[in-house]
């Protein structure tokens, strides 16, 4: 017998799974000294439709089920903070093109990184929460915590670096531009980890 | 008989109007060569200000009414994400004056033209909201949605245009700051949309 | 007899004082014509700190207490939002150290003072829930809002005076980050009224 409630993990699993492809994309391309653009921008832009059509799902879901495997304003809650990441990320990989740069450097390597740890505790924790496994889903979110920290301080470093490196101020706007839109991405990942432990606090 | 609670419905139907009459006002001054900027500030602050009297209004409603035609969070939220949209297309007029720009070009027309019909689909919902209409909001929803995506590619355009042609570096952070206030007032649009859309899910 | 349930107003009274106690450092400093940038940072770096045990303790405490003399969703709403606060202004100050600037000017002190008598409105308003006088936080939280106006207003001054006397891209774009931070900030006081008014809404 197929259970309807079972769809909203399902999916909210697929889901976690996508960002975290999604950034794992990302960070590797910026491994490289040269982005190829156009083949960049055009992934990232797949896999953020793809989350839109997940989102979807969701929503038509939750409007003619009736029954629900937590709150549905929590599942509501989870998926558009999922989805906020993957927004992050696709916008972080659109300003290479909208700034016509191509040229990842260190830093840029560095919030990849960051990122990439970020939604590797992001399917872990959704994937305990399909689980029911609520409690061990806690240590996952301290990690979130503890990795948009490093995030903070990475802008930090990073921006201070371009102040006093780079005297083209056309330069410096694109990659301040370039390191908030990253750091603000790490900012969507912990906002995953505050929807999650609200979720493990009205439930246990 | 005068119904207490249906000054509610009143309100924010003022509001969603008073919202597209200033987004129509900024969107035809826009199409002008040269914007007369101390009226064009002075008429969209007044605007503004009518909006904070509703708001208030709202507010004190909620206080002293003790029967509400929706839940009191709903139209709380949605009178705040109806603001939002007023305080951002007013933050986009104020920088013209702030950046002593009184040149508004083809993009920014475009993304006057976006939000005009963003309003006008938002005036739509709320008129069916207030009738009682919740499903058929759902199109109008879908509408905000997909002009969301407008906005969005509108941004990427635009931006994508200014580093091409922009080399004064001022310049150049003057039109991507206005460009970008106004992508997000576009934003805002969207989340008047998604609270729409909840209200919708609460109640039907 | 230790009751249990008192450590909520105690965190979040201690909490606000700590919101107060930042800003007024931060508001003293930029009085100065040369700040220190080492200390400065540090010190404003161990508010942050201070905050984010607040903020553990009451989620650690919501998580295994059972009575809360608020919601426990106002409780965590409300010490998020001061926790916004004082992020902003820790913000702010590591931007001088972030942009290499020591030099506070005639705005940044006007900033200061604004948000200083902003976490003082805060502080009595948080004063004022903890002895359940909640009516009586209302005049506060007016306040707050009419400072948000002041902080708003100063936002435009000060840029406006940017863009006419700063020709130095470079510059500009420091103290054009800067003042907009700043007003960020007292849009987060302002935030905290919100939450507060909700609080007095939902509870009287």
């Amino acid at each position: 017998m197929f259970r309807k409630k079972d769809i909203f993990f399902k999916v909210l699993l697929q889901m976690a799974e996508l960002v975290d492809t999604a950034v794992r994309y990302f960070a590797d391309a910026v491994k490289s000294d040269t982005l190829e653009l156009d083949t960049f921008t055009k992934e990232m832009k797949k896999f953020e439709h793809q989350g839109d059509e997940y989102t979807h799902t969701i929503i038509t879901e939750l409007n003619t089920t009736f029954i629900t495997p937590i709150e549905r304003e929590d599942i509501m809650e989870l998926i558009k903070r999922l989805d906020d990441v993957l927004d992050g990320i696709e916008a972080c990989a659109s300003r290479f093109e909208m700034y016509a740069t191509n040229r990842p450097n260190e830093y840029i390597r560095k919030y990849g990184d960051v990122l990439r740890r970020s939604t590797q505790e992001i399917k872990s924790a959704v994937t305990l929460l399909t689980q029911k496994k609520l409690l061990a889903m806690q240590p996952h979110c301290v990690n979130l915590h503890e990795l948009e920290n490093e995030g903070d301080a990475l802008m930090r470093d990073s921006i201070k670096h371009l102040f006093e490196n780079v005297k083209d101020p056309i330069e410096l706007l694109k990659y301040k531009a370039l390191y908030e839109r990253l750091e603000e991405t790490t900012d969507s990942c912990e906002d995953v980890a505050n929807t999650l432990q609200s979720i493990i606090m009205r439930n246990s």
